[in-house]
């Protein structure tokens, strides 16, 4: 099994990324499910909004009409900082499995190489804030169209969601993310239905933990 | 006429800082009142939570059971960010005189020597976030015992000036910002009946309008 960085030495951290509609929240609690009918301590956890007071946050993140590019960096870092506290440390500390759908590698999709906010300088603010790093980041990657069939399908768009634009840089985005951390991100193939996926998913999973 | 920095070439921007309790706001607002009734253009903003979603933010700034450090402070920028984007840099571009109810030194009093934040790291922050330095700064000065009292006749306390201990150092910051500053932030004895205290802000708003 995989040593957990020095932040969270007893717990596994596993995020899962992607773009919107890739299956992430699904194969999250899928895991989550199959953890814990095997008997492992697992929480799942997901960005933003998942704290006492984070709901008024991610309603402000996810509809409410920003105008200065910066505000949305800081309050998914305000966010992050929270959950990390209340949720995600403790977790860890008690020698949990933690799985967050959503983390740090989506700030660097969507606000650097969507954004165009300069990498280093966001992952310096990580540094700076004491984020820990996931011991292995699970990427589900799927085509535009299927994306946005996916979305269509839901009925439901958020602010983020609805700019097509922005969603195809940040696909491009989580690509380069995993060519920079190919250590840590396991790019999976997240089409087809959700019990193939998860079949990629726990092959990938177990893979760290024996 | 004091020349404003580069970014708000046209107005002139003034904050008020100071503890709890120390008039700010109705200072703020007295001297709203006067410039208007003399006929210059001018608006009255406040930090946090001065925009169009900026009350759940201010909701959970004040209110919120935070538990990491740096989330108070990020949420801070954000709602910087946004309240410049959305009222005080427009209100400087049309050439109005704006009133800020709190800005950049209470992040940097209240964190920093509050907190123990790092002042040239958080300074650092306000500048990578392009925030505009005021052409002047009135920091009302109290004693403690005036600001408790004041806080008193209120009846309301917020998380915030709930904490006497960081009152203290929160205080103090001010005074260290003062001397960091002396060309910007204007120290105003803030004890007295408000009529009082307004004679000394007019005489230093006077003395950058004329």
């Amino acid at each position: 099994m995989r040593v957990g960085s020095m932040t969270h030495q007893k717990g596994l951290f596993i995020s899962f990324e992607g773009v919107d509609g890739s299956g992430k929240s699904t194969q999250a609690r899928m895991l989550y499910d199959h953890l814990r009918s095997i008997g492992y301590p697992v929480t799942l956890t997901r960005e933003p909004g998942d704290w006492s007071e984070g709901r008024k946050l991610r309603d402000i993140l996810l509809n409410g009409d920003l105008k200065h590019g910066k505000t949305e960096l800081f309050l998914f870092l305000a966010d992050r900082c929270e959950n990390l506290s209340q949720v995600i440390i403790p977790s860890l500390s008690r020698g949990e499995v933690v799985l967050c759908d959503r983390y740090t590698d989506s700030t660097l999709a969507y606000q650097c190489f969507g954004r165009g906010f300069n990498l280093e300088e966001v992952e310096s603010l990580f540094c700076w804030s004491g984020f820990p790093v996931p011991d292995i980041t699970l990427l589900l990657s799927i085509s535009q169209e299927e994306s946005l069939s996916r979305m269509k399908g839901r009925g439901t768009s958020d602010r983020l969601e609805s700019d097509l634009s922005l969603m195809s840089k940040v696909s491009l985005g989580f690509r380069s993310l995993s060519d920079r951390y190919p250590d840590r991100i396991c790019i999976l193939d997240g089409e087809g239905n959700p019990d193939k996926v998860f079949s990629r998913v726990l092959e990938a999973v177990e893979r760290i933990f024996w």
